[in-house]
């Protein structure tokens, strides 16, 4: 199957073209063995979410926002999942909030980050299609990092506590799609801010961030996209609250039978 | 890693093993692409069942059991995930009600078919060491179906349609683990009990089969062999209330934050 081959009206349409995406990626060795079982994870908790942003998500997302627009030092963390499907969603947020991107990955080899790094440089390329010279002159400027392992996170050990000294290590607030949870939790005891998207609201990372948002990363990143003209302000967010309407919505799944 | 690298002590092991299975699976062709995508997502609803088995669930193996000792025709159809999570707990049930395992996969090619009947035929041998000669005989006389491709499931089209004359075709009651919804479908709407496998309580195949166990395949699999010699009764089964408490079980999860 192709993406193109997906009739435009299956109800699950976005989800089979982001598993399409994910076998495409895995063949060209972008991903990591496990990065096929996480995104059939994902798939389940997205499924009982019923593959819509939830509104407490919503407003998950405009605290993203709000935070990444305050911050001094804000980066964008991705791995080879969120990459392959939400890449272009990052850049134009690095693009519009004027920070670097880092390709960071659990399973650390040279070829896929460098592959990951290639795959984001023509992303911004084929994003510039029709802008103006200005929205082009941003896109063209976002710094995709992750080559240098420069960096350390502190209370890490091995090849995860690599990262960039000019992205991660440096920043207070980090956006990470898919984290993996000790390295959330490294990066809380730090002092940064955490603001991670995963679907699962029980996992470590969710309980741990700061700001948690519930939802499939590509509709997330494409949310947090529109909500930052808008320029939101932060609020005393409480994201055990967060999770616990994530949780029922998902339980709320059992209306459906 | 390899599954001896996983500590005893690991809070996850059995899901961790499961995983390094299908991984290792992969690697040697034996499944198709969307394989770990699929266990994935039975990762995903098995962590919000507390990877147990839940009484609900326990109760519908029970049911299983008492409606395969009871059926004139029973049949087990495996496909890879579940061949390789749990093929020997299924050559143990059908050694011990006496019916053959067809292997029936969704994306079906030869070479794969054939593969899964190897590895069956090979865990059948691996059964028999220090087994009584009678228990033994029973193990060695299961027949391994699947390489026939001489059935034909009425309503489906296409290669999903194919199945064993022997096996599927005249079955009266049909053991899934982790079943296509359309396929269910038509097994039910010719009659057959279906006795389905499914990690996903709100799934086509969970809300269509007759028997639906909510639980992961090798302990729910181990669980029925352990349930086959007390000969249990069926009962007036509720299926959509199994359901329900599956559902529940999920929900509660939330309660863990």
């Amino acid at each position: 199957m192709t993406v193109s081959e997906i009739p435009d009206s299956h109800p699950r349409r976005a989800s089979l073209i982001s598993r399409q995406k994910m076998v495409d990626a895995s063949r060209r060795g972008l991903l990591a063995e496990s990065a096929m079982i996480a995104h059939g994870r994902g798939e389940a908790y997205d499924y009982l979410l019923g593959e819509e942003t939830s509104e407490s998500a919503a407003l998950a997302i405009r605290e993203a926002a709000a935070r990444l627009l305050r911050a001094s030092r804000p980066v964008i963390s991705m791995n080879g999942n969120s990459t392959i499907l939400a890449g272009s969603a990052a850049i134009k947020i690095a693009s519009i909030i004027g920070c670097p991107v880092e390709v960071n990955i659990y399973y650390r080899t040279d070829e896929r980050i460098r592959g990951l790094v290639e795959e984001l440089e023509s992303l911004k390329e084929r994003l510039c299609t029709g802008e103006s010279d200005e929205t082009k002159s941003a896109i063209m400027g976002v710094e995709i990092l992750g080559i240098e392992a420069d960096g350390r996170i502190d209370g890490l050990e091995g090849p995860r506590s690599i990262c960039c000294a000019r992205g991660i290590q440096s920043a207070d607030v980090i956006l990470v799609p898919l984290e993996d949870g000790d390295r959330c939790e490294a990066l809380i005891s730090l002092g940064k801010q955490v603001i991670a998207i995963d679907l699962n609201p029980l996992s470590r990372t969710a309980r741990t961030a700061t700001v948690t948002v519930v939802d499939e990363v590509s509709r997330a990143l494409g949310r947090l996209v529109e909500e930052l003209p808008g320029n939101p302000l932060p609020t005393d967010w409480d994201n055990d609250g967060a999770l616990r309407e994530a949780l029922g919505v998902m339980s709320d799944a059992s209306l459906r039978i």
